[in-house]
C-alpha cells in the first residue's frame, strides 16, 4: 500500500485587505496512504491542474453569511481544480477517471460526495480547460450572457475584465450572437488580446481613461444593452449613466470590491429611469445546465470558432502568487497552476 | 362662448438641488375661450384634483435622457390630476366625462391625445383617490410588488417612505398576500399610521436610528424577501447586507437621490452574493394592466379592506408648496391639490 507525504499550501489565518502570499504557506503533511478507508463513499484523487478564481477571495475571510464557506485556517485552501481518480468509494467514480470539481490545494486531496464533482468525459482536448472554458467560468459565462442577459441581434455589450477567464468568452458569444461588444483590459497586451484574438469590435485600457464615463460614450454612443459586470465600483457608476432603456447587467463578480471597501456607486438613480435590471447570480445554481454548455460549447472549441487563453503557472508552490496575481491583473487570460501532468 | 382667464403655475427656470416654492410662481394667462377649434382632436378640461409625486422632480432638470421629457421654463408644470371634459375633439371623451391623466397646474388645460388620459367609469369614490390608490401610485404599488417582485406567503417584505402614496400600499398588499412587512418613516405620527392604520407588523422612525443596517437586522432577523425601493442611497445600503437568497429589490423611485448627489451605494456587491435582482421600472409601461388592477382594488376599498391616507391642501396657489413638502416629508399621506371640487 502506497504512502506518500501530501505537500499543502494552508491558510494561515483570516485576511484582511489584499492577500499575500505569506498567507499562504506551504507545508508537507504527515505520511498518509493513497487508498480510501473500508466503507468510505468519497473520492481520493491526485491533483493535475489548479484552478485560481477571484471569488476565493471571500473564502478568505471570515464568512458572514456568503453563499459559500470560509477557509479554515490551517487547512488546505480549497479549490476547483481538475485531477486523476486513484481510489473511489462513490459509485459515479472509478480509479483512473478524470474528474474537475472542488478539490484541495494540495498534491493528493479526498473529495467527499457532496462537493461539486463532475466526470470529464471528453478528453480530446486540453485537460487545463476543465478550470476554465469547460468548467465554472465558462459557466459562469454562458449563463450569465445567455440565460440572465438574454442578448438580441444587433445589441450593444460591453464586458468590463474582459480578456479574463470569464471576459474573453462572454466576447466571442457576443460576437456569435451577432452583438456589437466592446471590452475593457488593464494593459495593452490584453487589449490587443481582445481586439485581435478575441474578435471584439472594439477595446480599450480602462487605466489610460481619465473619465470612464466620456470613454464609454465614446466606444458607445447610442448607449449599452448589455453590461458584463466583472469589475463593480467606479466601472458600474461610469456604465449606469450609458445604459440605454430596459438594459441588463449581470452580475457574477465584482473583482474590484473583493479587497477594498469602494467609493460607492452613485448612479443607480438610472436603473429607475432606464428601467435597467441589474442580477446577480451564483453560477453553481446552473450547474444542471452543464451538459447542455458542453454541447454547444465543444464543437466550437474543435472547429476553432472560439479559442480560450490560460496563464499557467508550474508547481503547487506557484499558486499562492498566482493567486494574489489576479487581483492586481498580473494574468493575462485563465490563470491555471499545474501542479502534475499526470 | 365662454372666455376666462386662466391661473397657472409656471416653472420659471430649470432647478438646481431641492425646488423651492419661488421656482414655481402662479401667473394669470390671457383670456381664453372654454372650447376647441373646430377639428381638434384635444380635450378641453376643468382641473379639478392635481397630484404632487417626487418623479416630477426630475422634469425640473434640463433633460438628460431620462424616460420623460423637462418641462418648458415659462410654461405650466405638467402633472397627473383629476379633471371634468369641458370640450372634446376626441371620440373616447365627451363633455361632463371625468378623466384621470397628464394634465397641466392651471385651471383649464388641453389635453393632446397623445398624452395619458383614463375616463374614469366609477366615481362613487373620492375623486382625488384617482390621484392616489386609483391613479399612477396604485398602478406603481400594484406592478412594483405583485409583477416586479413576485411574492409569496410568509416572506419578509421591508418597504420604504412606507406611510407615502405607494409605500401605504405597498404594505396593506404585503399584508394581504400573507407576507410580514415592516415599514419605515420619518415622523412617530407616520409610524403610528403604519402600525394602527395600515397594518403593517413593525413600523420604525428611520431618522431615530443611529445605524440603519443594525435597525434592519434588528426588525428583520432572518433577512429581507422583498425589498420596496421608495428612497436610495444610504437606505439601500443598510438593505442590500440585511437582503436574503434570491431576494428581489423593486426600485420605482429613489427619492434622496433627486436633489442632491448622495453617498454612493457600497454594499452591491451583495447583489452576486446573495443573487439578488433589482429591477427598475416605470408604471406607465404597464398601463395596460390598469383595468385588472380596478377590478382588484376597487372592492377591496368599497369593502374597507384597504384604507388610502390623503393630504389635500386647497387652491392652486398652494401647489408649488406642497410639491416642495415631498421632498422634506412634510406630507402625511399621498399629496393632494384641490384646485375646484367641480
Amino acid at each position: 500500500m502506497e504512502q506518500v507525504q501530501n505537500k499543502q499550501i494552508i491558510l494561515k489565518d483570516y485576511v484582511n485587505g489584499f492577500p499575500k502570499e505569506s498567507d499562504m504557506p506551504l507545508i508537507t503533511s504527515s505520511i498518509i496512504r493513497l487508498n480510501l478507508p473500508e466503507g468510505s463513499n468519497a473520492v481520493l484523487v491526485k491533483n493535475l491542474y489548479l484552478s485560481c478564481d477571484p471569488y476565493m477571495r471571500g473564502r478568505m475571510s471570515k464568512s458572514k453569511g456568503s453563499y459559500i464557506d470560509s477557509f479554515t485556517p490551517g487547512s488546505p485552501i480549497q479549490g476547483l481544480g481538475v485531477a486523476k481518480v486513484l481510489d473511489s468509494g462513490h459509485l459515479n467514480f472509478k480509479k483512473g477517471d478524470l474528474v474537475w470539481g472542488m478539490t484541495g490545494w494540495e498534491e493528493y486531496s479526498i473529495i467527499n460526495a457532496s462537493e461539486i464533482l463532475f466526470k470529464i468525459q471528453d478528453s480530446d482536448v486540453s485537460l487545463s480547460y476543465y478550470t476554465g472554458i469547460l468548467g465554472m467560468p465558462g459557466m459562469t459565462a454562458y449563463v450569465g450572457f445567455y440565460e440572465i442577459c438574454a442578448p438580441k441581434k444587433g445589441e450593444y455589450v460591453y464586458v468590463s475584465a474582459a480578456s479574463g477567464a470569464v471576459g474573453q468568452l462572454v466576447g466571442q458569444f457576443a460576437k456569435l450572437s451577432g452583438c456589437y461588444v466592446v471590452g475593457s483590459a488593464g494593459t495593452k497586451e490584453k487589449v490587443d488580446l481582445l481586439k485581435n484574438k478575441f474578435g471584439f469590435d472594439e477595446a480599450f485600457n480602462y487605466k489610460e481613461e481619465q473619465d470612464l464615463e466620456a470613454a464609454l460614450k465614446r466606444y458607445f454612443p447610442n448607449g449599452i444593452d448589455i453590461y458584463f459586470e466583472n469589475v463593480g465600483g467606479k466601472m458600474l457608476d461610469a456604465v449606469l449613466p450609458n445604459m440605454r432603456f430596459n438594459g441588463r447587467i449581470s452580475a457574477c463578480g465584482m473583482i474590484s470590491q473583493y479587497n477594498v471597501q469602494g467609493d460607492g456607486v452613485r448612479n443607480l438613480g438610472h436603473i429607475v429611469t432606464k428601467t435597467l435590471r441589474m442580477q446577480g447570480f451564483i453560477v453553481s445554481h446552473y450547474y444542471h445546465m452543464y451538459s447542455k454548455y458542453m454541447e454547444m460549447i465543444m464543437p466550437l472549441i474543435k472547429q476553432g470558432k472560439i479559442c480560450y487563453i490560460e496563464d499557467i503557472v508550474e508547481g503547487l508552490e506557484s499558486a499562492p502568487a498566482a493567486l494574489v496575481g489576479l487581483f492586481s491583473g498580473r494574468n493575462v487570460g485563465k490563470q491555471v497552476v499545474v501542479v502534475a501532468r499526470d
